[in-house]
């Protein structure tokens, strides 16, 4: 067993399951083969993360009789029905039953789709996540949220399905692009601004060292920001309620994301814009001061993280994107606003013309 | 209300459903309507049933904003991922939010394909079942499976997902075909044979009324067939047992149906042609008397349905289609088979020799 290994769970009744955060988890020879029931073992990756991680993961099968390795091709681009109907002929191909077990290897993307795959195959196999990016790590590998996109929205496709376990070898993040690493501590914030306020406090101190990688550091940033999250899923599996808040900024981010095409803007860059655009409004309502906003803004151009939406995406644009998002109920648009940091609020009561004033003042793009 | 409803009720804990069972229901203002929380609605049927009963539906949806018409070409082969696309394009066109409703207006077909997609639309809305044809009032409106079919299996992807409530409508009979009534009383037949051994005794009794569509006969037919399926599928939920006994038949007729290509035998026929083989292989093992089977076949007859399979399935290919069937665990085919009457059990023991035997002994059509 490692030395340095937490473990959380998420508490589900009959679908709880832990969540392990360690440093080489990945050379642990019983972790993962403790939570695979049959012979057969599906590997979902893609071709950025496949050379870097499958083999690690192979060796970690013994001899299981059946090992199929599905290569994605690298991109929110291609997380979609025609993406998952390839799956499902290779896995079928390979006379996979229902005995058989998914492992998500990569990032959100591979984790989603491969969720997903797993819980309409044969009406639902086993599935672990093994997280290899931060934004996997602390946001999507957790909470069982997963899905595909359609051309006309994000996610929108998709099902409420918990993994059997969830494997986090924080090693893994130190191969992570730069760019994926900021993109993936953006919903590392998230966590601090809308349940936690300590958190979002020691986050805006310790940036730098978690910039610079410090392994310490951002163990416990995904500890803590884990340890949110299995508490908000715990309480609200399928959002009915509170688990809305973890959707802070992502209506203003899955519009930007839409309208860009998949696969531009990395999901954590349109969720930081996203939470910005929400941070002002919140400020606008009263309920974080302006310095606020300024210091989140500062702070996500320290990280390298866009701070204004593209430069065609006009007040329209979002508007109409925003009206298909899934929180939309009977018309009204209900978005996630801080009260306080720390204290975040469904609203719903959010006027056109507010949202219109918030997007064309703040200015966008060069 | 109508004079003559009968209601059923699947005990699911949260999940659980009333499935109202009348004559005329249909022209019910409040039934339909009682059960649709928001103020969207989207009609899935087929090209065949769709003339019949879509206005119907529509009367009863008073003034709903949005009411989105999906009409599928009608037929099995028709019950793709493609085809599941296509309604996830038009629900999204057209704006469907989370609030939603999908009703399923059809048979079979219909039911599976809009359940799953209800399922899967924003990770999952609210939908109910009309079904219109004898096999889909008595068995695949009532327990929640919900699915697609693969090129290479039948109902390979899909989801346990279960309706709001279920509106059968015994009307509808009077107008389905003399193929689709005989291919329905297959699987009524089939609750006899499995767990209720004075229902298929006065089935066997009351065929010819049911044939010549005797209101009230059917009538009882349907309900006493709801009933036990409400009851299994109350005690077994997601088929880790019990529920398996509801294959009855099934493993030999989803071969047939994989091989001769969707949409050529009729499910309840296929079902018909397996159920036959499966009580020939139970008469072999001792469970049941060589002359059940030979009433059975008789009866089968009787009923225009098909008794011997398709004259270019051999035992190979039987066995290659089977083998890819979804009840098998870990390379063990699992077969249902009859201790008596009434009395149907998971049997693993089969022999790919016994199987050859039965299937090469057994006269393929002519």
């Amino acid at each position: 067993m490692s030395l340095l290994m937490h473990t959380l769970h998420v508490e589900l009744g009959e679908r709880s399951y832990p969540v392990y955060i360690g440093r080489g988890l990945l050379a642990d020879s019983q972790l993962l083969a403790r939570h695979i029931a049959g012979s057969q073992v599906v590997i979902v990756s893609n071709d950025t993360v496949a050379p870097l991680y499958v083999e690690k993961v192979r060796a970690l099968l013994g001899q299981r009789k059946l090992v199929t390795e599905v290569v994605l091709p690298d991109g929110e681009q291609y997380k979609t029905l025609a993406t998952l109907s390839n799956i499902f002929d290779r896995v079928m191909a390979e006379n996979h039953n229902r005995t058989t077990t998914f492992i998500a290897v990569g990032g959100g993307v591979v984790g989603d789709i491969a969720g997903f795959a797993a819980a309409c195959y044969q009406r639902g196999v086993d599935f672990i996540q093994v997280p290899t990016t931060l934004l996997a790590q602390v946001d999507s590998s957790v909470g069982g949220k997963t899905a595909v996109n359609h051309p006309l929205g994000k996610n929108m496709i998709g099902a409420f399905y918990q993994p059997r376990a969830v494997l986090i070898d924080t090693n893994a993040l130190q191969t992570l692009p730069a760019r994926e690493l900021s993109a993936g501590l953006a919903e590392v914030l998230k966590y601090g601004l809308i349940c936690d306020e300590p958190f979002y406090r020691w986050l805006q101190e310790q940036m730098p060292r978690l910039l610079a990688r410090e392994e310490a550091v951002l163990a416990e940033a995904i500890e803590r920001s884990c340890s949110n999250k299995a508490r908000v899923v715990a309480a609200d599996e399928r959002e009915g309620g509170l688990r809305a808040i973890l959707n802070f900024g992502h209506t203003f981010g899955h519009a930007i994301e839409t309208a860009q095409g998949y696969g531009q803007w990395l999901h954590g860059e349109a969720v930081a814009t996203g939470m910005l655009l929400a941070l002002e409004l919140s400020a606008r309502r009263g309920g974080v001061s302006l310095s606020e906003v300024d210091d989140f803004r500062e702070l996500l151009l320290d990280m390298h993280l866009p701070v204004r939406a593209p430069v065609d995406m006009t007040a329209g644009v979002f508007l109409e994107l925003m009206a298909r998002d899934k929180k939309v109920v009977d018309g009204r648009l209900r978005l996630i606003l801080l009260k306080a940091i720390g204290d975040a609020r469904i609203i719903d009561d959010v006027s056109e013309s507010e949202l219109v004033d918030l997007l064309n003042e703040l200015p966008a793009e060069a």
